[in-house]
């Protein structure tokens, strides 16, 4: 069976090499036009510029965290000597694959543009295949890393003996961790950035100065259209990079845990979610292939080729875990697979739900469009109340296939026996979800491409038409879009609640490291190594009656607000600097909106690099600090507790805000289709005021929730000898 | 020990006699000119039709439910015969604590604003023993009730037998139930019948048509100023009588479940709470006289005054606390105390806070104002942000009361065994907090009350001197107030913390009354009633790592959103019609803006009514119907999960949205006061639109969250029966 997992580093170099060949090939269409090479080129240098400093800040919070470790680790023999190491290979490979994504993106936007001005199809196929890049990069380096510590960690530890296997898997997690604080940086740094120049240039652009988005007149335009790089596209990598491997390291985690003393098991435990992603890869090649139309295909044609491309590995992948499983020789072989089913048909249902409240295609958004006609205040309103209602479906899919997943893989035993195994089945959905990202992450990242296109066409002067293409193609992108969001919105709760687990695991391990003792269920002292989650949850009363692990259900629920708060204050008081600024140009600068003079777009670029830079350390620090605080004070019923409340809170809010954000959006995009008013219309400036409040509830806020949910999970667990020493 | 009970009903009759007495003295001043007569006598008879629809439906909703209780107590022995009629009176003195109160203010109105003209300190006497008969009408129905089903279940019931004063005080506490049902009502319909005139009034008047607010001009005015009373006074009147029966009764309900066996020590138990209620009316009384001041005095000495009262009782009730325990004879008495004095502390904290964040005296909200400049996105933006980022301290404050409170009733010993008394501790003092209602609540009251005034002084075109003092009287409410609304936001998660555990003592009591037997911690099987909580727990496996208990959490935190969002769009709909109806007459009634005709008002307040009618409904059944659900489907693991979710999000949510909605209104204050522009600049504008979207936040959706939760919590504890047949 050892020969299997020889398909998992083969399946990473066969993504990287797809990546690889499509950058190619991408690289070798034409930029078109000078200015739209100066202009791609201009935005390519303030994204690098960006990410540079960006990745310093981060680098001295990883050699900081790194020492800690160490210093855990060989000081006080509260942790694996490998977690330094692991923590920095998995900021590292996070990073890198948020850098390559944008890097593709920066140069495919000019060329997108190029491509779209001659035919739809042709514009598809470019910002398509880029997004593909950034998809197959993320799983194919997610793999790799993988593959590397799997191997390295056999060599050290004898994977024939069962406890070591345990140490292997909770080792390789905190790889996790650093992948989790790489994302984090990235979608607040990044979303901070991208939100300030975006509010900031709406404000002042289309509400007061009444010129169109992406006008090259505007002095933050540039700052926006890197923006759109640095946020969406690095920080949608680095994320989703994290959720990959976060949820593949936490199902191999429990595997091991579950099938404790029975190697041959846990081995096959600790293969299935690593050949369920190595199948996604393959599958996502194929999809992508999938992917083509002729030439003068009709958008009807175009939305069925991205559908059909998704649809077909995302039934795949559903279809081959039923073998994956049964090759393996698990006994529950079809009852696991129909675990990663239900996870799959969650997914799918929390993508629709979420196209029905954001699409302006439904109701609810043509209502708040509507309701711009009652003046911004209604539009403000609604658009809360839309939010807060749309999370009652996706929230009660995920308790659905939360309840079927932990069904199927336990034979629907609610008991504490069957915990492990219940829970290795939540956690193989999440891996079903995420496999085949490799597609639903090119479907989802082509669409902040295809924005950057119509940037780099505005401010270029190109011929209308050339914008509106790849408005089509954004729209279309949010539609085919809306499976791979619920699919990692999805994911995200059930890995949330897997490393939950994890961490009991390794509060097991943390005592068995200081040699204690654990009173059994049978009332007898074992040691703390074979100790079972339920003995755990005893010792340190993790039940809710405890006013502990409340405490703790308290302050994760605060968390989520307070962390949402301070990125929106961040964006806010930036976005406000930004807006004094533009106007200050728009007011020294003669001619500038005449377009007879040059804006300063430096000065914005770095306003919005300083805010982002500067507002990001605080919030994202929060998040490390406050869990080893919680642990230390509170020990680990406050941990349970905290990180609990926070998913429960967390995860509502998050679809909240990214609903809310995405209807505004959608409705000032209706309303300037000729809906009541039209552009320019007083209604049209309510409904802008409505996308502006969106913005950071959506693109910086929200998605740096889920995040801020496994962060603190993985800071637990990394962090889980010492409280375990303290309590 | 007996006797000792005579205090309460005799606090009671106090209570009710002296409320009496202040409403005597106040209907005797002078109610001005006719025009305010006649203004008066339209508002108070708008109030009154509106209530009077408003407890029809709520009567049909109340009738339904006691038939369903009947059922399930006569029909299948599923609960104690005593529910149906204890929830009726629940309901029935709650409703009649908010009509009194708001009759109170109806009458008040005029008489203040014609004593304001003759001196601040006049106005401010009247607004206050208004608020006073408001306060200590909850208090003395509170304490009646409560009298009333003590002496009749002691006599059917004999209270020598230990088990019977568990269920005595448990059919007790269902009578909270009556109230929370009616509580919400009054909060939903209220809330979204004052916000839907308030907002619809503020965009067309305010904004559109440049008019000030409460200007006779406008159609909306009349519903604006009959919502004052129907949502700001008669709903926080049935509010915060729940709040107060509920922290007694269930402080009861844990006291005679935490000494079980030891019939004098529960009697003791059960009496404390009563007792620190009764001697918290008497201190309130003299604290309300303790507001007085000489003519003509200053506005430092009026808030000093005012001050005066509210800190003298608190004081008084911390150190008389340490007599009650001293004299009931418990062992631990200053401990307990102690407990108390937790609570109290926190409550003063979390005013504090409150004050800090959203008073234009401080930085926050100066700045909120300041992003005024930058137009109305940036405000609610950052309005947004504040308010999240104020739920930290907040949150950590109860935390650490409710770990303080827990310890010093436990004796810090947080384990298992002690868990009852450490219960016991944080439910006293939420009892310490509420136990001065008399007089917080007046301080709470008399701000609306002279916000009445102030509109029967715009509306009857009096000296805008008047209008001036009654803003200032207002506003000086609103800082006084600030302790009284730490103490209900505080009490509120204690009293839902300490609900969870009488849900426990719910269940044991259906497991008893079918039979059944429990497994004891120590491995014997044993009658239910004879079971602890932990055994309970243990039963049903309420710990963290089980699936059922995470979909609960998952489920009340997204309860929470859905409510707010529900009753947000409603607010959000019904503004729109408004608005509509409003922009109609100002174009077909002729002379209407140059005050030669008259407003069509009534159609204004018909869709006021009819949208309060309408929207209510639906959300305040499904917060009945989703714990029912929960508890059928999922069990007693999965409503413990749900109550603590729901206590979680919902308590932050809570504080996040009053907190943003009042810096808003006074960052648009703060505006008007000169600063950024002033009045009618465009930077106000902005403000105007923050404190538009605000409206709905503060007094809608987030005072009704806190009933939400315990609404929840009271139908879980009167279904458990159901439930635990069921599983």
């Amino acid at each position: 069976m050892d020969k299997l997992f020889y398909f998992v580093p083969a399946a990473s170099v066969l993504a990287l090499l797809f990546a690889w060949l499509f950058y190619r090939r991408m690289r070798k269409a034409d930029e078109g036009t000078p200015t739209m090479k100066e202009i791609a080129q201009y935005v390519r240098e303030g994204a690098m510029a960006y990410l540079k400093q960006q990745y310093e800040v981060v680098t001295v919070v990883f050699i900081i965290l790194a020492v800690i470790f160490a210093v855990m680790a060989y000081g006080f023999n509260l942790q694996n000597p490998w977690v330094p190491f692991a923590f920095l290979t998995g900021g590292f490979f996070s990073g890198l694959a948020g850098f390559i994504g944008m890097r593709t993106a920066t140069f495919a936007s000019a060329r997108t543009a190029n491509a779209v001005g001659k035919s739809l199809n042709g514009g598809l196929r470019i910002a398509f295949r880029s997004g593909a890049v950034m998809g197959l990069t993320v799983v194919g380096l997610g793999l790799l890393d993988i593959s590397i510590w799997w191997l390295i960690l056999n060599a050290v530890y004898d994977p024939s003996d069962t406890h070591n296997l345990i140490v292997i898997t909770t080792t390789m997690l905190t790889f996790g961790m650093g992948a989790s604080t790489q994302a984090l940086f990235a979608r607040v740094g990044g979303g901070i950035y991208t939100k300030c120049a975006d509010v900031g240039a709406d404000i002042v652009g289309k509400v007061e100065a009444d010129i169109p988005e992406d006008d090259p007149r505007n002095p933050a335009t540039i700052a926006d259209n890197v923006g759109d790089n640095v946020g969406d596209v690095a920080g949608m990598g680095a994320d989703l990079y994290e959720s990959y491997c976060g949820s593949i390291l936490a199902t191999m985690a429990l595997g091991a845990s579950a099938f404790f003393g029975d190697t041959t098991m846990q081995m096959k435990a600790i293969f299935a979610p690593m050949l369920i992603a190595a199948i996604g890869v393959v599958l996502s090649i194929i999809g992508i292939y999938a992917v083509r139309t002729k030439d003068g295909a009709s958008l009807k044609d175009l939305l069925g080729s991205l559908g059909r491309g998704t649809n077909l590995s995302a039934v795949l992948i559903a279809v081959l875990s039923f073998g994956v499983f049964y090759l393996l020789g698990f006994s529950n072989w079809w009852q696991l697979s129909l675990s990663v089913f239900s996870g799959l048909i969650a997914g799918v249902i929390i993508g629709k739900v979420t196209e029905y409240y954001t699409s302006h295609s439904y109701k609810p958004t043509q209502k708040l469009a509507e309701s711009s006609q009652t003046g911004s205040a209604t539009v403000i309103i609604n658009g809360i109340g839309l939010g807060m209602v749309s999370t009652a479906i996706p929230v009660i899919t995920i308790c659905c296939a939360i309840l079927l997943s932990f069904g199927f893989a336990s034979g629907f035993h609610f008991t504490q026996e069957a915990l492990p195994f219940g829970l290795y089945g939540i956690s193989i959905a999440a891996v079903g979800m995420l496999s085949t990202l490799g597609i639903t992450l090119a479907t989802d990242a082509y669409g902040p491409m295809a924005d950057n296109a119509g940037g780099n066409a505005q401010m270029s002067e190109l011929d209308p038409i050339v914008r509106e293409r790849t408005d089509v193609l954004d729209a279309l992108g949010n539609t085919t879009a809306a499976t791979g969001k619920g699919f990692a919105i999805g994911s995200a709760a059930l890995t949330a609640l897997a490393l939950l687990a994890s961490y009991i695991e390794e509060i097991k391990i943390g005592l068995h490291r200081l040699g204690e003792q654990v009173v059994s269920t049978a009332g007898k002292g074992i040691d703390a190594a074979q100790a079972s989650i339920p003995d755990i949850v005893a010792r340190y009363d993790i039940s809710l009656m405890n006013p502990i692990v409340l405490v703790g259900v308290f302050i994760g629920a605060m968390m989520a607000f307070l962390f949402c708060g301070l990125t929106m204050n961040a964006v806010g008081r930036a976005a406000s600097k930004m807006v004094v600024e533009v106007r200050r140009q728009f007011q020294t600068i003669k001619g500038i909106l005449e377009g007879k003079a040059r804006p300063d777009y430096t000065r914005c670029v770095m306003i919005s690099t300083k805010a982002a830079q500067h507002e990001m350390i605080f919030s994202s620090m929060l998040a490390i600090i406050v869990p080893i605080l919680v642990g230390v004070v509170l020990g680990p019923a406050g941990v349970i507790g905290l990180l609990s409340g926070a998913l429960g809170a967390g995860f509502t809010l998050a679809i909240f805000l990214a609903n809310s954000g995405g209807a505004w959006d959608n409705a000032k995009k209706y309303v300037e289709d000729g809906h009541f008013g039209g552009k320019g219309s007083e209604n049209h400036k309510a409904t802008v005021v409505g996308d502006t409040v969106g913005d950071p509830f959506k693109d910086t806020s929200g998605p740096s929730l889920n995040i801020l949910i496994k962060l603190m999970s993985m800071v637990s667990i990394v962090m889980a000898g010492l409280t375990v020493m303290m309590h």
